[in-house]
């Protein structure tokens, strides 16, 4: 099947050099006012001003959606996310509400390990079942892939049960889905005061078998005060490249805590949070191409007060990615155009800034970048129609969702209205 | 038409005193645990556990609506929002987002007054468009009544035409529109130097020409500094108060202004804003019985890093509501379920006075608490079905849209399923 769009008010494709973007780079996205695109076998074959995508041999082939003169971007890359869970944590939400800090909520059984007890106990059916729901809110809010962590169940058995969830229901939800293994989220309760017994069993169990199944493609840790540390960081991403699995780390997140040094050593794809990051860690991630994920969802939700500075991260030269860090303790949130809207109210990116983060960005950020993340000849069709005149106004109304069609791989996933011409 | 909308998993009928719910009241969400609501003629005719609704005379003539175990509650009560606008702010947004002020976005004629410019350039159908496009969007995501504010006029010929646009946009859409004049909003540049000489416009013009054509409920009036003083503000209600229009009043935004005492001084329905109010000033409101509006939505678009305190001011025994502060420079956000997150995790606010709030003490702050606002026989049938379990979550998941089914007086006027049994 061949389409063709036209009439894109604003055709936004995000072109511009094939790594991660930077500094002014990040501030281009490559747009076209009267813009089609042409799509075919799943690719983009031609996009740009209307009267030179006419000209391709594939055109007058191809079933013609009139966009209404809207905004056609790329769908969004979201690069963070655990959206394997069992339940929402309702009950830690309630009692922050009533003013209680982490430790109450730890005391009253809550936090990560409250989530962990959750997918223990939980069936297949029904973590695949919260898994396709969640795909599906995601799609229509115009997240055309996204990465899935384990990282609930913490031993062998449920972290398996985790990743062979998300691949089971990438065969089912048009949402392009990208496993990473998180063995290393917490110490789990068996493990207590015992973190080296626990890595071992990351490293010496956990990750063979991911790896044997072929399960993920990233392994990730949360290098923090009260969860992972610098050396132990190290050893599980040092182990996870041993198994082929590309290293990513949550950085700075509660404290400065050395994950980025870490991510720089390894040569991680990505540093994520990075809240307490330091000049000195930022020139570190800059100097080894570390992509700089920023999730200020997570802030919002726990109401800190502070974001990481998206502006300064920038202006240092890093590659800044955006992504939602959906997950039922800290970010239930599965719209990245809220994430725009953060970025460009509490981070200091502009709208510019903030749509290459979240999509050409968040392509690099999981490896994709050749094939994901823009309108580009040769590129895989996703891509989103957002109902606005103007594509900055993805990044200005807040709190709603103006996808009005998105596309992946070539096909119509979701769409609000009928776009026939 | 009749509907018997059973297997509701959680029925929040907000059922409690017949005033405005202040302390402990909001707290109390009247829940039931498998309820159904039986709807007639445009009202509520039953609520409560089902067996109950079941034993109603007319509950076997009516059609069955299944629905499936998700959350039902109040339809919105959206108390404070201008509208009728004729473009998004996007200039102003993006200067904000390359770090520039409030005076630099004046400077580059930006602001409320830039608002003014468009709308009095704009025609009668651009404005009824724009306004009916948001009404679709309120409505889609569960608000069932909206203040509709004036304001962007300045004159008398185009506040008219505003008002006007929001009674004929009254006849349209399924939102109901509650209008409020708001003519002291902004010194028209034409009266730069001259608020006096502009007041008297106000007063011995457009307030009789709004009245003689019942084109709205309110008057509310913009007093601050850099707007109208105390003693402006006092004038414009009092003149208001003549013409039959019940007083509202932008307080204590940007400065400790005197708004709140003003508000007390009229008897005002609601005080609006209060980020600077200080407990002198919540006593006053509370001896006065004003509503507090809070409207945290701009505070975040605006990127202040500081909100009202809701916990504040529910402590200080006031009776507290929340509404979006739609508006194109300060608050382009239409989604209540929002305001609710922000509520609760900016706010100090719990999830049960978050949807009290958003529903029945917003009903009060348009003087509808009688009929809107609470799911109680004899009330309007106005309310929505979320796609949930528990309501908490309606305060907990952000940035999207939850809202499965909207009814606005007896008939279903959204649905992204079908309710059918």
């Amino acid at each position: 099947m061949k389409f063709l769009l036209v009439n894109a008010g604003q055709l936004v494709t995000m072109t511009g050099p094939s790594g991660p973007r930077t500094g002014a780079e990040m501030g281009k996205v490559g747009m076209f006012r009267g813009g089609s695109v042409l799509v075919g076998d799943g690719k983009i074959l031609a996009a740009g001003l209307s009267d030179f995508v006419a000209t391709h041999p594939d055109a007058d082939k191809a079933r013609i959606l009139d966009i209404g003169g809207r905004v056609v971007m790329p769908g969004f890359v979201d690069s963070h996310a655990h959206p394997v869970f069992a339940e929402p944590r309702l009950k830690d939400f309630e009692l922050r509400t009533r003013g209680k800090g982490y430790e109450d909520i730890a005391k009253a059984g809550g936090g990560i390990l409250s989530s962990v007890d959750k997918v223990r106990g939980a069936g297949d059916p029904q973590l695949l079942d919260n898994l396709l729901r969640a795909a599906a809110r995601f799609i229509e809010c115009g997240t055309t892939t996204l990465e899935a962590k384990s990282g609930y169940g913490l031993d062998v058995e449920n972290e398996l049960k985790l990743l062979r969830t998300i691949q089971r229901a990438s065969k089912v939800t048009a949402l392009e889905l990208v496993p990473t293994f998180l063995g290393a989220h917490a110490l789990p309760a068996e493990f207590k005061g015992d973190p080296h017994g626990y890595l071992r069993r990351v490293c010496e169990e956990m990750l063979p078998a991911v790896a044997k199944e072929g399960l993920a493609k990233f392994a990730d840790v949360f290098c923090d005060r009260g969860y992972f540390s610098e050396p132990q960081a190290e050893q599980v991403l040092r182990a996870a490249l041993d198994h082929g699995l590309k290293p990513k780390i949550h950085a700075e997140q509660l404290s400065r805590s050395g994950g980025a040094a870490v991510a720089a050593k390894v040569g991680a794809v990505s540093a994520d949070h990075l809240d307490h990051a330091e000049p000195d860690d930022l020139a570190k991630l800059k100097a080894a191409n570390v992509i700089a994920a920023l999730v200020p969802a997570a802030n919002y939700f726990l109401g800190l007060g502070r974001y990481p500075s998206g502006r300064k991260l920038i202006d240092a030269g890093l590659a800044v990615a955006l992504a939602t860090d959906f997950n039922p303790g800290t970010s239930p949130c599965w719209n990245m155009q809220f994430v725009l809207s953060l970025a460009c109210t509490q981070l200091g990116m502009t709208p510019e800034e903030a749509l290459c983060a979240a999509t050409i960005n968040g392509a690099h950020a999981l490896g994709l970048g050749a094939t994901h993340g823009s309108i580009e000849p040769g590129k895989q069709a996703d891509l989103i129609v957002l109902d606005m005149e103007d594509y900055r106004e993805a990044c200005y109304w807040f709190g709603g969702n103006q996808v009005s069609m998105v596309m992946k791989r070539g096909g119509i996933v979701h769409s609000d209205r009928e776009y026939r011409a």
